[in-house]
């Protein structure tokens, strides 16, 4: 009885999402626009409100529309309006030594001049964070606390903010306690030490292909190799080539971003971040989580991280507040699992301390629900800014050209047709007085020629409009 | 002619100075005691301002009296009042691979709750830093900067501040510009980098025996390998220990506290200074100086640093405003000579940037002379809790107890008769609630078992008196 029931409230639902899917064919709804609210669905299609919400659920797993946190929901651009993704990466399953840190450094050292449209750094503009909520917060704290904010705050770090951090890991599927978490000079900090707690100079770290270049080159400081493993832009990590390549070689430790992965912007499924720690824990081989853009979902739900399928203590997770709130006060964590008390040693050996004040400072911000409303504001604000450049590149980049499509984060990672030498371009850009992230920088394999990593962290402008004009017309003379 | 009157005017002071010295021999001026200001002194006797200074300054040479900034001229603890100090170290001229870690942190741990009396870690009290000058500029700053306190300030750092550090760098024989420093997390971090600039995995360090623990802990996560080298308590590093030490290794930088070593306090010959630079330069051999504790001295004069001579760009220099002003604030700095693109791009891939807001505050509290007025009154505090200290060490600790005598920062090396184990005198200490740092972590030779290090970073109290009440009597059942 129970089961028709639902059947037919199944059938009704797909009716209604099926009525929403023509009108998304037919043009009545374009790309972008807001459809009618839950409620409103409900009136006009004489249905309960579950009902019609069945139906955007339904509508929003088959990648038509998509819910924007506060905003409601918004029609996608569809498949046949994008350019496609770019295909699985292929690298080499051999661990190489790392050597692109003079690379690195001769890219963005040209490209920290005010007057050039920043396409090129990962850096969330100021101007869409609470630049005055968290300045009348430093000087609240500084009244309150007095001496505290000039005294040491040393390892594990302030204990009000490893609270609230332990507090949000049920959004993220953890139970974390404040003695999980060590406070950090940003996620940097935290990486570089959970690569030193965990392995040693010659020691391989598996990684995917793309990834982020600051990782490469602390890999590549601290001695140790890299073997890159196959990615695909929707799901992140392959778990086969993953497979194979713990097979094959001596793999100390696995660092992953599971969440938005910069540059690819992928998210591995729920169901693969189980496996892969499963896999892990299996050999017994540390995962060193890298989370930073976890927070900064599309969607409604915040992922899961691999870190909520920990049994052993062998995941490191590792986030920080630089890419949701305020990348000046340098303060992240680590949930380092049983590596903590080296990690506490590591950090206290290595930076002694995080300051201490801007540990007070975000404590305080996460005391009430502001972080919560804020999160919802720079989420809307990054769709809307990776949706508006996703159509800029529609427009204006060369036939061929290929292009991510995240749900979360704020970078687009580009696949321009083969004959576009992605430094050469980022030279030319360069003269334009426009900085892009060059392809080459985000592996130890010298690929990703004819790639590049847009940043989409600054609210749309007629001069960021005209930049991707001129990038396009500068990858077109290639 | 002109001979003669000098030769008349020598023999003036000196006729000035040996009464004075009668008078302290007499015990009518007693140890601790002010002595007439300069101005009284030339009227009692009758003689100019400047012959009275040079009796003074005579009697400083003589070690008999001390100048204590804004203060005046004070009687010397003299060496029949005060143990004897520590003689020169002799560790054995063989690189050590380093495993103090875990000792260093069972010392700590125990010791950091706040109802322990702390003479172990060296760490100023906040009561005696300008808390609330500190924290009204962080309001100012807040206020007139807005975004940019939320914003990275990527290396080398904020560039006010940089200039600031410059200018004083005439203080100690410098003559630096913004463009030779790059900003740190601290003084811990400052040296992390160079050491990781100028040596990889299996090198070998030469240091001071006795050394900081943080210098030897990072040298052993960094897998390096120190090489100890004999110092004397006034005059710090034996160079011809050094000479030998580099005819007979394979050295690959030196790291050397030439001012106010911690823990022994030492403060290297302007001279010896000189010929440290010439010795490495020669062998092209990098000397990371760490200058954390330079600004503490007691006398009027600031001692020059080793980077004054440096004219190959070898000399990495070290410090912060961790000692001096604002421990919580995590802000350091190096003037790393020809390794400073190294040292950025190190600073870039670890912690990315320092924290931006205590940047502003230090480089607006050195703007006018602020610091220098609070650098006085902290020297003459440090000064006071120095000989306080080393009073009661005279007064409660057994026979045979020799002492440094420092003459800059805060921090007693305390040799204690040959019976006294350390580590346990640290546990039975703890038990009673009180923090000293054990001799042993100093060194990677397990060698100063008898030895303590005594911090005078607070106030002396009556709480302070009993525990060296305390401290000696446990010191003495041994």
């Amino acid at each position: 009885m129970e089961q028709i029931a639902r059947l037919g409230n199944d059938l009704l639902y797909q009716q209604v999402a099926v009525r929403i899917e023509q009108m998304i064919e037919k043009g009545v709804l374009r790309a972008g626009e807001k459809i009618p609210s839950v409620r409103a669905m409900s009136r006009q299609q004489n249905v309960s409100m579950s009902t019609a919400f069945q139906a955007y659920f339904l509508l929003e797993s088959k990648g038509l529309i998509e819910s924007r946190p506060r905003s409601g929901f918004f029609v996608r651009l569809a498949n046949k309006d994008l350019p496609p993704q770019p295909s699985r990466t292929n690298p080499p399953l051999i661990a190489k030594n790392v050597d692109i840190d003079e690379l690195v450094t001769e890219v963005f050292e040209a490209a920290r001049h005010p007057d050039i449209v920043p396409l090129g750094a990962a850096c969330p503009s100021s101007t869409i964070l609470p630049v005055n909520k968290l300045n009348r917060l430093v000087v609240a704290m500084t009244r309150k606390y007095g001496d505290r904010a000039v005294e040491y705050e040393f390892p594990p770090g302030n204990e009000l903010l490893r609270r609230r951090i332990a507090q949000r890991s049920f959004t993220w599927g953890g139970n974390l306690t404040a003695d999980d978490i060590v406070i950090t000079s940003g996620c940097m900090d935290a990486l570089n030490l959970c690569l030193r707690a965990v392995a040693k100079p010659g020691d391989t770290i598996a990684l995917e292909s793309p990834t982020y270049y600051g990782v490469l080159q602390t890999i590549e400081s601290l001695g140790m190799r890299a073997l890159e493993i196959a990615t695909t832009p929707n799901e992140g990590l392959c778990l086969e080539a993953l497979e194979k390549a713990l097979n094959n070689n001596d793999i100390r430790a696995c660092l992953v971003v599971t969440n938005f992965n910069n540059p690819l912007g992928s998210c591995m499924p729920t169901e693969n971040k189980k496996q892969l720690v499963d896999m892990l824990c299996k050999r017994n081989i540390p995962l060193i989580e890298d989370d930073l853009y976890g927070e900064l979902h599309f969607g409604c739900n915040r992922p899961q991280t691999a870190k909520a399928f920990d049994k052993k203590g062998l995941v490191l997770l590792c986030s920080s507040f630089s890419k949701s709130l305020a990348p000046g006060y340098r303060v992240g964590w680590t949930a380092p699992g049983k590596f903590k008390e080296k990690i506490e040693r590591l950090k206290s050996m290595t930076t002694i301390a995080t300051s201490s004040l801007p540990q007070m400072v975000i404590a305080e911000f996460l005391r009430d629900g502001s972080y919560e409303r804020h999160l919802n504001q720079l989420r809307k604000a990054f769709c809307e800014q990776i949706q508006t450049t996703l159509k800029a590149i529609c427009k204006y980049f060369p036939i061929g050209t290929k292009v991510s499509r995240p749900t979360g984060g704020f970078v687009l990672w580009v696949e321009l047709p083969k004959q576009v030498d992605s430094l050469e371009l980022h030279q030319r850009a360069l003269e334009k007085k426009i900085s892009i992230a060059p392809g080459p920088i985000f592996s130890t394999t010298r690929k990703y020629n004819n790639f590049i990593r847009i940043s989409c962290g600054n609210p749309w402008s007629k001069e960021i409009e005209m930049a991707m004009i001129e990038l396009g017309n500068l990858a077109k003379k290639f």
